[in-house]
């Protein structure tokens, strides 16, 4: 069974971004617009109960932080994923850290770069047409993250919540 | 902003349901399989945050207890919803009976019917079609529930989770 957790942000910024993730990003109704804390991780449902007792414990000792985004970016030429940058303040790379040594294995040889994917798989040409219209757009926002996610995915592709961790209070 | 409660069954229960709602629910995509708690309601955010603190005091009242499906049913001639039934446990029966006694204003016209929704918004011809092919189809499964979640509802129609209730833990 496939695991993942995530930040969710504010229903503002989450309309936000589906409004360009309905025309760019086809996993659009598979997840909402979500920060990525854990990638995609394989785990059975015993390994998954054990991982989400660290993760309540790593949110008890972790407070509410600020979350701000600032501007649309892109990861290519590595991937033609345009995304809204969030940024790497202490709290958010100390949580991220915290939830990764916990299954150290996997999917660690990227630096963590926060961000809420708006666009993803597209073709080189989409890519450039999008991210020229879009790279300039202002997404000057703050708001209060007190609380994460673990989620498993359906055979469908779909994510479903399984827990919610909220910070400072487990 | 819209929130409601609901139950999300296993990700096994929820693939099989899945299954069908890919064909027969137009909802399909905007938010998995689930037990219906409390259905949609209009609420501030305010609001929400003493429900979510009202929904933690009833879950930590509450105790996991067992989930029973035998077979697909029908709303029908009221509504053309095809649905795997659901037993109505006293434990059941008791936690929808908490929840919507905090809101109690607003849809509790209807008599609790426990279910997982596998389709809706179908005519009277397609409806008469499903449910005449899937209405001997066995669904008998039981499992255990200890958890339920609050929603929140984003501008495209779908749903993200707010918070999650452990029964017994909170």
């Amino acid at each position: 069974m496939k695991f993942g957790v995530i930040i969710f942000p504010s229903k503002k910024l989450q309309d936000l971004a589906n409004s360009y993730r309905k025309r760019y990003d086809p996993h659009y109704a598979l997840i909402p617009p979500h920060i990525t804390l854990k990638y995609a991780f394989e785990a059975t449902e015993d390994e998954a109960l054990q991982f989400a007792e660290k993760l309540r414990h790593i949110a008890g000792n972790s407070h509410p932080f600020l979350l701000k985004t600032s501007k649309i970016s892109s990861f290519s030429p590595v991937n033609n994923v345009i995304y809204f940058k969030v940024e790497p303040t202490e709290e958010l790379t100390y949580l991220h850290a915290e939830i990764n040594k916990e299954f150290n294995q996997q999917n660690t040889e990227y630096a963590f770069v926060p961000h809420i994917t708006i666009g993803q798989h597209l073709s080189n040409v989409e890519h450039s047409d999008v991210y020229g219209s879009l790279r300039m757009t202002n997404v000057d926002h703050e708001e209060t993250v007190d609380r994460f996610h673990l989620l498993y995915q359906l055979e469908n592709g779909s994510w479903t919540v399984y827990e919610t961790f909220r910070l400072g209070r487990e």
